[in-house]
């Protein structure tokens, strides 16, 4: 089959063996494949990667000597059951796919290990307790957006929005259009998102952010907190509580101890906005911790591979939360997908390019810098070869 | 009245006018005042802080330049009242107050602030509405810990422990032994302690740490995985999602999508430990990300006042939260008063001195590098001139 292979930091088309369903597995004839950013950084910097998740327990990450098929977000049809499948899927069916796979004892992750090809590639095996049949009628470039939107909506979840908080979005990439697109599914009143591209800026807008900001004209921290009439100084933490406690003190025949309960729930739980970092380089955390009103949770989806540098005592003044996410569980993938099939999001404005096999190593060198594109899809079937 | 007085680094026992309560004040007379880490990084370090905390908007914390009365932990007696005060609390007795006063529209720092004379004194001036009469028969020299044990009581809060979480308590002085205490009193089943000082050890054993570790030969984090069954590998989080779906979607007639479901509750939202980093110093948000299990809960309760660097490849990897707290608020003060009252915490442990001002310089020169001191309190009527 074909495919693209990565050796080295260099990308090249390659005619390889076609992959083998072992037990338990399906092998997938491929429709579409995302191009990650996580993509564009392994081609280059697989090796500070592989250090990071080796000391995390998992040594098989890709490495620059190994030659690997990358390609994690993609969607294929049934083509062949390996042994030991329950072949709930007809062949022929399309489906979407976690990229898991377990060797052994070993999770593998699908598309950034030389040990688990993916899916740049015209085929791909996945365990077949990783599927999900896509709904009929949903459109091949969206069901394709399954996986980046399933790590939306995990950092989504993991930062506990309410409907009425308000959203920074920094960083409108593929991951933070994506979680614009899953905060507006869920109802979030009020997303403002921060970019310095004027195109990517535009897509937010077009994702459905209700406030989109040039973070060099203006403050997305102060708008946020105008709006959200969220606290920025730091006495006001205990200042609220003071306030709700001098007057219900003041109650007659309301109990000291009652007084403080009260002027507890009234005054001293002030929360702050959700912000979602999904940039990812040195500096971005310091940045927004500096920026934020007091109270505020910080979802850090963008990866960050180098070492950073950040004042605690800041992030303690304010009393800001900081959650690491990665990836998603299989619920959130399937809600990811059924957001997609039920039209609850509409990925249109992420898709800015589809291209064949050809284009890949050319879409590398052009998507690090890129304006006006968010995600582009490989379709093994397109003679597109340049973006 | 006496106090004592910091100038340009130094300490000294001087003769100053007696504070005057203004309208909703109210003038204590000290009967204990404790001495607190913050007060020992204050003395050499106030103007880093002041810095961080004018860049969150209180530009009063206490320079160097500035002759302040320390003293933010302290128990008193009602002395006087200034105009327009409830007078709820008879004449002599004995409160607990929250270190808050406000001038105008700005909240001062009793104790940490020039405009806001705190208690290594004979008498200090606090805010009724923040005064709460300590229960007949409680030791002063135990209710004088309700400040410490409310921001421990906050720190717990935070960390959103339940019995059955392993809590890991990283540095023993009296913050965290406080958070020891805490976690017991909640009924939390496994608190491991880990302390470089062979002294604060013996402390945590007093406070109820279940395990004591030297974490120079035992790994305070492999002690908690075994114990929690916590997951320490990255391909864990996906891994039991993995195993649980494989088994349901074999049970018969369990529709696909259901699987996941269940597949997601069984199996893929592991927790973590909770972990308090009580120490603050540069390196240990880092040195801990890297130990800990994933989806730690890590709350940061020492006050890290230099930039400090990390990686946050490593916090993403395992799915950390970084929670940092500052204070408490008027209910968690409450609780932590009442939970000394009530012998739910027995604090006798942490205060190993008791001492009048004449030895107050000499305390702060000791305390720094103290094997065997956790909790030194300034008694004013004292005689006691050296720890």
């Amino acid at each position: 089959m074909r495919a693209v292979v990565c050796h080295e930091g260099k990308l090249s088309v390659e005619e390889i063996e076609t992959p083998q369903p072992g037990p338990g597995q399906v092998l997938l004839k491929v429709r579409r494949t995302g191009i990650c950013g996580s993509d564009l950084h392994a081609r280059t910097h697989s090796d500070d990667t592989a250090d990071v998740t080796a000391e995390v327990g998992y040594d098989r990450f890709m490495r620059s000597t190994d030659h690997v098929v990358m390609g994690h977000e993609f969607i294929g049809e049934v083509a062949e059951y390996g042994p030991k499948c329950r072949k709930k899927w007809a062949p022929g069916t399309l489906v979407a796919a976690l990229p898991i796979i377990r060797h052994g004892e070993t999770e593998h992750l699908v598309g950034l290990s030389a040990d688990a090809p993916g899916a740049y590639a015209e085929y791909v095996v996945v365990s077949e307790d990783m599927t999900m049949p896509v709904p009929d009628g949903v459109p091949l470039d969206h069901a394709a957006l399954t996986e980046p939107l399933s790590v939306a909506v995990h950092a989504v979840n993991r930062g506990g929005v309410s409907k009425r908080d308000v959203a920074v979005v920094v960083g409108c990439g593929p991951i933070g259009l994506s979680v614009i697109l899953v905060l507006k599914a869920k109802g979030v009143k009020t997303v403002i998102a921060s970019d310095l591209s004027a195109g990517r800026r535009d897509l937010a807008r077009r994702c459905g952010a209700d406030i989109v900001v040039d973070p060099t004209v203006d403050s997305p921290w102060d708008i946020a907190a105008k709006k959200g009439k969220y606290l920025t100084r730091t006495g006001q933490l205990l200042g609220t509580a003071f306030d709700a406690m001098h007057i219900l003190r003041r109650v007659p025949g309301l109990p000291w101890w009652k007084a403080i309960e009260l002027g507890d729930k009234v005054g001293a739980t002030p929360k702050g906005p959700v912000v979602f970092e999904c940039v990812g380089v040195p500096g971005m955390i310091e940045n927004i911790v500096s920026g934020v009103p007091l109270r505020t949770r910080i979802v850090v989806v963008g990866v960050c591979m180098e070492s950073d540098r950040f004042r605690p005592a800041m992030a303690i003044n304010k009393e800001v939360d900081l959650r690491f996410v990665i990836y998603y569980d299989p619920a959130e993938f399937r809600t990811a997908l059924h957001l997609i099939a039920d039209g609850k999001v509409d990925v249109t404005p992420l898709v800015t390019g589809i291209v064949g096999f050809d284009a890949v190593a050319d879409v590398f060198e052009i998507l690090g810098g890129a304006e006006h594109h968010a995600k582009v899809l490989i379709d093994p079937s397109s003679p597109v070869a340049a973006l």
